[in-house]
């Protein structure tokens, strides 16, 4: 009876659509039509107004990890899951999360000043003024008490600390101050570390996210004097999740570390503030005026420092074991119930989170919910989805990746896909991921449509990079771009665990860049901040379920599984070629440096008053043996080559064999290399990894590359043969999937 | 008797310098000792003290055009000169310039704003509270009684009303505020004109020269909150001097124009104001945020307008006619008393002028002084030196454009080069000016030594271009230079008539870069502002004179006058591959352009709640026939290739005719067009001229150049050829230069 509804309305559907002759990667001739219908039933049942119910409901209150919103919040969507006919559970894990005791900063000479270290309640905003907010303050942190000159560090980079030198100014023993941004935050107080400095303050500069970007919270969406970003600094480029059971799940029972030996934890203490806490600080900094591009949108010159500046620091916090609670929705798969096509958003904030991270939640709640109509209609799908809302991302990614640990060899065996989202706006559409996947994305973005625009979103992004292109060359060559190209994934989200540690095929989707603001984990991350200048309308917010859903859909029903492994050629070919000229340019420069400060140049072009350092000379680049990359790489061309002829053949000949889907999907196992990367093994894929020094930001071939960036011309080698070990062994793998099977 | 002394001298000089072996363009074997020991003893005779005493002394009070200072200073150098046994004497014109009656800029709506339009004195500058100051205004603002909305227009320029036009926003009628920066000012009400404003305020940024760059005065060298920029707006790129009497010297009983049908005077007022007056009119806009690049240094975020903001700008002038005074002074020559060595440096100031002027004045006051006592040895110039101290250079360049005016037809017989000086400071030496001098340039470049660094100051510079070179390849290139390149000229300083009037070639040179500040045109620019942050110490004072004292000297001197043509030859070449490539990129981009609007991508990629306009679709951009300048170029690099085979032979031969070195400096004249350029006939240099859009900003073969940037493709053309006929005259000049004589 349901099936026969189910084809009635399909039917009624394809009279209206224009999909007749449309294919899809993966799939039959002969299933393509009906894919085709499915998804135009299952985007008939997104609705704004459901997504709007879920979006006000779960960013109605605080919900960070451990807090009673979390529990409500969690058991809320379990129940909506449960109503909308999936398998659900909570699966709880129990993980250290610290939270504040004592926050004391103050500035005690030349003058007073006690930081205020609280956003106030707007009246704009009803959520702002809730209690259980979490105060503002950076998880992590170590406790600690200490006094100290004042420093300013600019954004705390390596680079910075090198211009620092160039001044003869050193932070040990010193308090640091730094702007947020460039960097993952987590990144600032270690580079202070490392230099010696005994405390780190991270600010807001209007600059960065307030004024100097548009008016400010609540006229506009900037950040206000007052707003301040709450955010980890556990060292996740180390390993995320539970910072006292790395590569194992947090259940009760685990072995844990010490918390004061977890290798993951800083040494000295952090606080976040705002630009109205900073600027009586940055004001009182003697010493030098800063370089040029050091000066931040605060109204006078910037100074280093120290002078009479001196701040006192005290931060203490409840390090607590509190339960995380990962809400896990199953629908089985009618044909491959042991493949698993998985999708995640987490679902704990920093304080209500309408943007970060219910916006991406609330789309993907939209898609269970309108899956869960499909069953209705007596439609499975032939695989397994498995929908999962994480809890404890914001600490560190906790939730997904204690459960990835926990489950890491189950999911290895069926995982096909993870589909990740996190926080979305108007705009544009942003795609990274695994490449294979890359033609099924561009397939997916040429047919989902802009809301503002009614053209494809594909469409709409190569417009907005052609526009944006600052030369002529760049433009044209975005005008003529064809198809979508992936990202690569660094970290920041619930992907890392499945893609970085599990050679799981990872997706990470969204859309941005038209709801730009300033309430990153701040309590103006509000119902009404999102509603009024992130995504009026939620128009975004059914684009981003189209998309995801999507790229679900195709995954679950595909009958040859769409991964494309000579993209996944191309692009590391690409990076192969850009590690070469990345060596080359630094030989190059080198060279160059050594020259200029042979000929005095420096000593003679610096400002003598400024009492410059001249920089130490650096020894030669040597030239590196790539040939075993080159050779893995001609070996991986000719394997994804006669891979693709066998999948193109399948799909002519409707027959594909369950071992050819499995070796498809499990093949981006064969990257990883069981040693992890040097001094993080936590990260296992040669390909892809958030970078030691940049944190979120993605460094590619990363064992090569952060060789090459400090000089450790040995490790790089190595690293070479690795890299070149991993590629050999994917393709092998692949030889393997399309000549026996 | 004195010529005894004058030898011993030199012989004592002689035996501690290493200059035996040294030859120098342009000087006989025979005779380059001698010219040595005269520079070595002219440098020892520059002295920081005296340059300190006329330093303080005439930067001591008010000496803009028509004030008492003006005169007072004006007798003392004549004076000065006297002393010094020059032949000296001033030279009066007659010249309009108008100073305020009225001066009022207030807000009225939506609140009430006066501005106050006055820099306060401060305690740390003895000069800034002395009276007879100019008050902040804009000389030849028109009389205007204006009320209306405002609009922000970023720094006013073309560009920037292109992007207004993109947010739908006209000012006709309207008042608009711009920035100061990225232009000349007059640029600013010249284009506000243009579309239809009705009146223009200019404010400095803090961005700009405030405190984004470093403290403000009096703790640091930059603009404080109350600081203002005067200065002229006087439309100098149609033409400087006299609005009243362009072409001709502003004789008292010169034909003049009627001042309200003067070409070159704008139909609007304009007035300068603070940052502090600014704040307020721009906390008060209304309308869209700016572009992110057009956000300045001010603590929020800024809005173009209009809202409900209202001003009322009222300005009233008194139009006097005001003389002018030029102090002249001679020294005849004892080979060749017509052949003219001219060096310059206004007196004028807008308030005390310590920088601007003074600065170069007086190292130009103590080369003089240097030469009066050589003169006491007993030694004579082989040509006569002129040394100028201009009036009026503020309000555009009257007092030197007058003199050459009158003079013009003596000075294309007799003036031989044109070495002017202006604003100096510590750091970098600029040199800009006609190319057959750089290697005169170039070999005083490598002989000066930086007062800080004890290398030459060329090393100096170049050091300096190859450490802020931002690529490596730029790096090796300027590491690999082996000679000063001259700047080409555009405006702002006295040297514009000589050159781009007369065809005289000319130089114009300074230190700069270590110096900088917001003091400029302010009541600020004081001895006290200029020896705690510009030159403290004088020592670049000194270096200055050196310089420009050591390009006098060999000018004056030399048996064959020191201009290569194949410098100008490559310089031409140079500029005309740059136009070829103009033209080619703006074909490019108009393509790219026009392709990217019919593909709809402006309308696709912006965001649909800005309401942004799509860009016009741009005719295409033609061939051009370029071979008339193609052909141009190789007769004159046969021609000057050849001229400098008789240069060389003359030299080695020890032989020279004074035709063949009147030919030397009066070739340049050949680049003049009779006719000038299009819709501003009195810049007749076919090479040189500042940008009628950019003002001080040169634009080189500006003919050609200004039509294809303005898509005036048949100009474009003309111009080619006038170009060409003008290379050809040159080229055929100096055949019979070599050939004949």
């Amino acid at each position: 009876m349901k099936k026969l509804l189910f084809l009635a309305i399909f039917s009624l559907l394809y009279q209206f659509s224009d999909a007749q002759d449309q294919t899809i990667t993966g799939f039959f001739k002969e299933n393509t039509e009906q894919q085709l219908q499915l998804e135009a039933s299952f985007d008939k049942n997104l609705n704004v107004e459901s997504i709007d119910k879920n979006l006000k409901l779960l960013s109605s209150k605080p919900h960070h990890l451990s807090s009673p919103g979390s529990k409500t919040n969690a058991e809320y969507i379990l129940g909506l899951y449960k109503k909308w006919g999936w398998d659900a559970a909570i699966e709880t894990f129990h993980v250290l999360f610290p939270t504040p005791k004592t926050r004391i900063l103050e500035m005690t000479s030349p003058t007073s000043y006690k930081a205020i270290l609280k956003e106030p309640e707007l009246p704009e905003d009803p959520d702002s003024g809730q209690t259980g907010q979490l105060p503002t303050y950076n998880a992590y942190s170590a406790d600690g008490d200490v006094s100290g000159e004042l420093i300013f560090v600019n954004y705390g980079l390596p680079d910075d600390y090198k211009e620092l030198d160039k001044m003869g100014i050193d932070v040990k023993g010193k308090i640091v101050i730094a702007k947020y941004g460039r960097s993952w935050r987590g990144t600032k107080p270690k580079v202070a570390q490392e230099h010696g400095a005994i405390g780190c303050i991270i600010y807001s500069d209007p600059m960065d996210d307030g004024y100097f970007k548009g008016d400010v919270y609540p006229k506009g969406a900037f950040k206000n004097e007052y707003g301040v970003q709450r955010g980890s600094v556990m060292d996740m480029v180390i390993y995320p999740g539970d910072p006292l059971t790395p590569g194992i799940g947090a259940t009760k029972d685990a072995k844990r570390y010490d918390r004061l030996n977890a290798p993951n934890l800083l040494k000295i203490p952090v606080l976040p503030i705002s630009y109205h806490d900073a600027t009586p600080l940055l004001k009182a900094l003697e010493g030098p005026v800063v370089p040029n591009d050091w000066q931040g949108g605060l109204p006078f010159a910037y100074h280093v420092g120290p002078g009479k500046t001196k701040v006192h620091l005290k931060v203490e916090f409840s390090w607590d074991i509190v339960p995380c609670y990962n809400v896990i929705a199953k629908i089985k798969g009618s044909k491959f119930p042991d493949e698993w096509i998985i999708r995640g958003n987490h679902q704990d904030a920093w304080v209500n989170g309408a943007a970060d991270p219910i916006s991406g939640l609330s789309a993907m709640l939209e898609e269970a919910k309108s899956i869960g109509n499909l069953l209705k209609t007596g439609w499975k799908p032939d695989r397994t989805l498995v929908y999962c809302a994480w809890d404890g991302e914001e600490p560190g990614l906790i939730g997904s990746t204690e459960w990835l640990e926990t489950h890491q060899k189950e999911l290895q065996q069926k995982a096909v896909v993870y589909i990740n989202s996190d926080g979305n706006s108007r705009g544009f559409l942003y795609a990274q991921g695994s490449h294979a996947l890359e033609p099924l994305m561009d397939e997916i973005a040429k047919t989902v449509i802009d809301p503002q625009t009614k053209v494809s979103v594909f469409e709409r992004k190569k417009a907005r990079d052609a526009i944006m292109a600052n030369n002529t060359e760049a433009k044209e060559k975005d005008m003529n771009k064809t198809s979508l190209k992936l990202g690569a994934m660094g970290s920041g989200s619930d992907y890392s665990a499945f893609i970085q540690h599990a050679g799981i095929p990872a997706l990470n989707l969204g859309y941005g860049g038209e709801g730009n603001g300033g309430e990153y984990h701040s309590i103006y991350d509000s119902y009404h901040h999102f509603t009024t200048f992130k995504d009026p309308g939620l128009k975004y917010e059914v684009t981003l379920a189209q998309t995801a859903g999507r790229a679900v859909l195709r995954m679950a029903n595909a009958d040859v599984l769409p991964f494309d492994y000579t993209h996944l050629y191309t692009t590391i070919n690409g990076y192969a070629s850009e590690l070469e000229k990345l060596l080359d340019d630094s030989r190059k420069s080198t060279q160059i440096e050594n020259e200029l400060i042979a000929a005095n140049a420096y000593k003679v072009a610096q400002d003598p008053t400024k009492k410059l350092t001249v920089p130490a000379t650096k020894s030669d680049v040597p030239y590196l043996d790539f040939s075993p990359i080159q050779n893995s790489l001609v070996t991986l061309k000719k394997e994804t080559d006669s891979l693709k002829a066998a999948y193109r053949a399948k799909i002519n000949d409707n027959k594909v064999s369950p071992n050819f889907n499995r070796s498809l999907y499990r093949a981006e196992q064969q990257l990883l290399n069981k040693d992890g990367l040097p001094r993080r093994d936590w990260y296992k894929h040669t390909i892809y990894a958030p970078g030691f020094y940049t944190g979120y930001g993605v460094k590619t071939m990363p064992g090569i590359r952060e060789a090459i960036e400090q000089r450790n011309w040995n490790e790089a080698q190595q690293q070479i043969k690795i890299n070149a070990e991993a590629i050999n062994r994917l393709a092998d793998y692949l030889e393997t999937a399309y000549k026996v099977r």
